[in-house]
């Protein structure tokens, strides 16, 4: 550990701030039952993206990447899910 | 470049994936005028977030979490602007 210092720390908190940011989004679209503004095509492309980032990491061996992005990929997987739901229910 | 792999080109594919996602969701945005839908509490964390790992990349050097992480900041800064605005016009 002595070489955790303040850099592992910035990554550390990079990662969980951009996991942890789509979970207001959920909570949003699953509150609103409406996601007609978010793009289908982000959410399509960022999801094939998470993919690659999770082979990426089973690839390299790296937990952090792995973790970060499995958590991130369920969060869109399931606004992805809602969007589409919700658009049927119209 | 001899180690330059197909694991490589997984890493390459997904930081191109997740950076270029952001654009349709930014045309979109633009075209409907409306991003009533999008957290903003997710812009928010997400562009922190960014901003930790612009921050970590210069820290360790690295020009492919740098180039991905200032498009991607760029864009999603874009969003929330318009988002703002729009908010501010109804």
């Amino acid at each position: 550990m002595k070489n955790f210092n303040y850099i592992d720390l910035i990554g550390f908190l990079a990662a969980f701030l951009t996991t942890i940011a789509f979970l207001p989004q959920l909570y949003k679209t699953w509150q609103s039952k409406s996601a007609d503004d978010v793009s289908l095509i982000m959410l399509i492309l960022f999801i094939l993206g998470l993919i690659c980032w999770i082979i990426y990491g089973i690839e390299i061996n790296s937990i952090p990447i792995l973790l970060a992005n499995i958590i991130t990929f369920i969060f869109n997987f399931l606004i992805l899910i809602l969007k589409i739901t919700y658009k049927k229910e119209k």
